[in-house]
């Protein structure tokens, strides 16, 4: 087994510039950077001193995997434009199956880092778990290989799981990030600092390493204080959206406690 | 100005356990447990060598400041049967305003430690938001240098603002912690562990100490992605309370971004 130590990226987002950095700072050779975005591709490229084009460029790069990073529903576009070659064929997309890719490459995977990323906030890689499937044995090995360069956690997981893998981050990712947009924006409201909320939202995560989240529960839902929940959703009526939230989400809470 | 040294507490919940512990350490003189609940006041008062009693033996206890922790909807009730004294007499509540207490003592003020409190989960004090309220300066200074004593986070909050940051808290904590159960949920269903998560609920937390929230958000929601979205909703349909908050949150996500 020879393992995969050059790679080229088609696509030149988000997902591509975070895992080009760590590749490269891994010691893996970046072989080209191909987008429908030749402009980004090309400031990749002079970063790590690689060659850049379109995709139709990636049949002469000599890549022992190309991975494709771009988003989902520019994938099956994008795949149609990538020549059929003997490279590991990757997608970094927690929804699309690794099916999505088996009309481009007899040899397919998935290499999919389960992080939030955002082009102003560095990451440290060493802690992202990498979720990685692959069509043979061998493939699952070195893309084993080649995520355990970056990261102590890697998962093994089929296409069925990473979807509802990512389902759940979006529960406990996205949709807890908008909650804290909410909150933010109540205490604007009022003229009183976000901060002052930081020291429960540090310890609302640091309870769950000890106690499992259902046995974690505080508040007027879990304690079925009927009279503070009408309370606020009257508090909450000039804010209509914000008041379906807190209903639907008290609702939940009171009813996952009968059953 | 005297000071407050000597504090009885009228309720023996989680709330009066913590505070009792926390304030012990500090040298605070723990006068005294009073409940309804006759044997938790006793055990209270055994760790700290105090006497207990029914409420209405606050009349001849000697404290400086009576800290009333009960549930919101007992309070009234607890009230009556609390003797009218000299003492400052506080309450802990995030919802109920200050004049709760107008009927109860000529001195009265809000002592509101802003933290999800689990009686199997201890807790660093120091780090929690203290909210003080008193309806005199003089008190007002007393509960500062009380409130001071145990955090280095003391904030004058009005009744107003306080209940708001009630709902704030309730959001960005109680609901949170509810979406991590049902990101755990889903993933049981899946035989994946929890832990996947880990990195992901950290980084989340993590990264609204650099953007705020509204510029930390990521997901299928904040980019449009309306398919990955019809597609998560299908994912979902036998678990249709599941759906029904991803369908919502996800609206209005989508609604936040064309305000």
């Amino acid at each position: 087994m020879s393992g995969i130590s050059k790679i080229a990226f088609a696509g030149s987002g988000n997902v591509a510039t975070h895992l080009a950095k760590v590749m490269a700072e891994a010691g893996l050779d970046l072989v080209g950077f191909y987008s429908r975005n030749k402009a980004s591709a090309e400031k990749l490229a002079h970063i790590y001193h690689s060659p850049y084009g379109s995709y139709n460029e990636l049949k002469t790069c000599n890549a022992d995997s190309i991975i494709v990073a771009v988003p989902d529903h520019a994938m099956e576009a994008v795949l149609e434009q990538i020549p059929v070659c003997s490279s590991l064929l990757l997608h970094t997309s927690g929804s699309l199956e690794m099916n999505a890719l088996q009309h481009s490459s007899p040899r397919i995977g998935v290499f999919y880092p389960l992080q939030t990323f955002s082009a102003a906030k560095l990451v440290d890689f060493s802690q992202i778990p990498i979720l990685v499937e692959a069509n043979s044995d061998e493939d699952t090995s070195m893309l084993t290989e080649l995520a355990g360069r970056l990261t102590s956690q890697v998962y093994h997981i089929n296409s069925h799981q990473r979807k509802k893998i990512h389902i759940a981050a979006i529960f406990s990712s996205n949709f807890v990030n908008y909650l804290f947009h909410v909150a933010e924006d109540l205490l604007e409201k009022e003229n009183v600092p976000f901060e002052v909320l930081r020291p429960l939202i540090e310890e609302t995560t640091e309870k769950i390493k000890e106690l499992r989240p259902f046995h974690a529960q505080t508040g007027p839902a879990v304690r079925n204080d009927l009279e503070t929940i009408k309370i606020h959703l009257k508090d909450l009526e000039k804010m209509p959206e914000y008041r379906k939230i807190y209903q639907l989400l008290s609702q939940q809470i009171i009813k996952s406690r009968n059953q």
